[in-house]
């Protein structure tokens, strides 16, 4: 149930920094300067090049869940994600493509997901040009506020409390102010916006911003009770 | 009232992307095999060193109403950054830090704001791994639901069908379905997740979310309507 981390560049090592305390994780490495901070760190992780099969079978490719190829070249991040694929076709990969024109490439090569940093980040310094409050918002800069604003997918389970409950009726609002901007069904469909009438079934999964603390609320909320 | 560029690279030339056609673009830029793709695509541009104030000048940067530092060594955007907010006080300043420690030093020098690019890119897949259902809604990329969901600033004029209404009065929700996640008052306060019952008022700023088409129509909704 871990997660393979090919390349702990500029990249790589943020997405360590953001997943490793919920997800194990082995990094795959090649640069030497890289590979001498990864021991002194005392980081999970294996010497040699990503894109070689032999590396990802000792990095238990076979029982990983998820794989993150984030070296600097595309063609690399390419290689590895067919690789991947081949030796586990449950993985859940995500792939990094610094020139957009790979990202059709990485997906028919079997990446779930694919990102591009440097568009992700252009896109946010130019909203803080063209949609400031939108960026203050997400932000909650403001240190008045103290909010921390967040937005967390939560599963509802049967027996808890908001199952079988309009969203009116669960009180989510007054216990926690959290918005719930959509509700995913079971099925799979997407409900935007739902309406307070809307009925909270278990399966669903809300999709609720707001603050992190209160999520948590939320978050106990949609488990099932104990007896 | 236009914007100056400082760096066409990797970052840069995605935000010229994203934002010229909304903000006239000078793009200052000393690499020469960039500069001829500048050529090549007529895009408004200077040659030479944006450190240099002499540059600045000839861009304009006494009139300009934003500038963008966002070059690959961080030392080169404080430099950038010192020297544009000496020249124009009024100006909106977004750096761009590659080491997050950089961050506090262009503050100290002057911008408005400051993203690092990397972090940004990194958080984001980070979270595809971490909350696949958010990433879904937030990019809705289910084809079937065809919505591009964004979220919007919208100004509330005096005279306009919104103001001195409640949220519920407003029919918003039925027009729309734009869920209205803020209201930022003139004063500054932010109303988090307002009530139905919360009053619009002429000077409001609506951070709304809901699709591109249907958020048109709440901001022709929020300007002044003509006798
Ligand atoms: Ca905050
Ligand atoms: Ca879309």
């Amino acid at each position: 149930d871990h997660c393979i981390l090919c390349g702990f560049g500029r990249i790589g090592r943020y997405i360590y920094e953001f997943i490793h305390q919920e997800i194990p994780m082995v990094v795959i490495e090649k640069n030497s300067e890289i590979l001498k901070e990864l021991k002194e760190k005392g980081i999970l992780h294996l010497e040699g090049d990503a894109t070689s099969e032999e590396i990802l079978i000792k990095a238990g490719i076979e029982r990983a869940k998820y794989l993150v190829a984030v070296l600097g070249e595309d063609a690399e991040n390419v290689y590895i994600v067919l690789t991947a694929r081949n030796l586990n076709p449950q993985l859940y990969i995500v792939a990094r493509a610094d020139n957009p024109r790979v990202e059709k490439k990485l997906l028919q090569a079997g990446a779930n997901r694919v990102l591009s940093p440097y568009v992700i980040g252009a896109r946010k310094m130019a909203l803080s040009l063209l949609k400031p409050n939108v960026m203050d918002f997400m932000e909650i800069a403001s240190p008045e506020l103290q909010m921390d604003l967040q937005i967390e997918e939560i599963f509802v389970e049967e027996g808890s409390t908001l199952a079988h409950k309009t969203i009116l009726e669960s009180k989510i609002r007054e216990q926690t102010n959290a918005i719930i901007l959509a509700i995913k069904r079971r099925s799979g469909e997407m409900v935007f916006n739902p309406s307070s009438q809307e009925k909270i079934l278990p399966g669903d999964i809300l999709i609720a911003l707001g603050e992190r603390k209160k999520l948590e609320i939320l978050s106990d909320l949609a488990k099932k009770l104990k007896d």
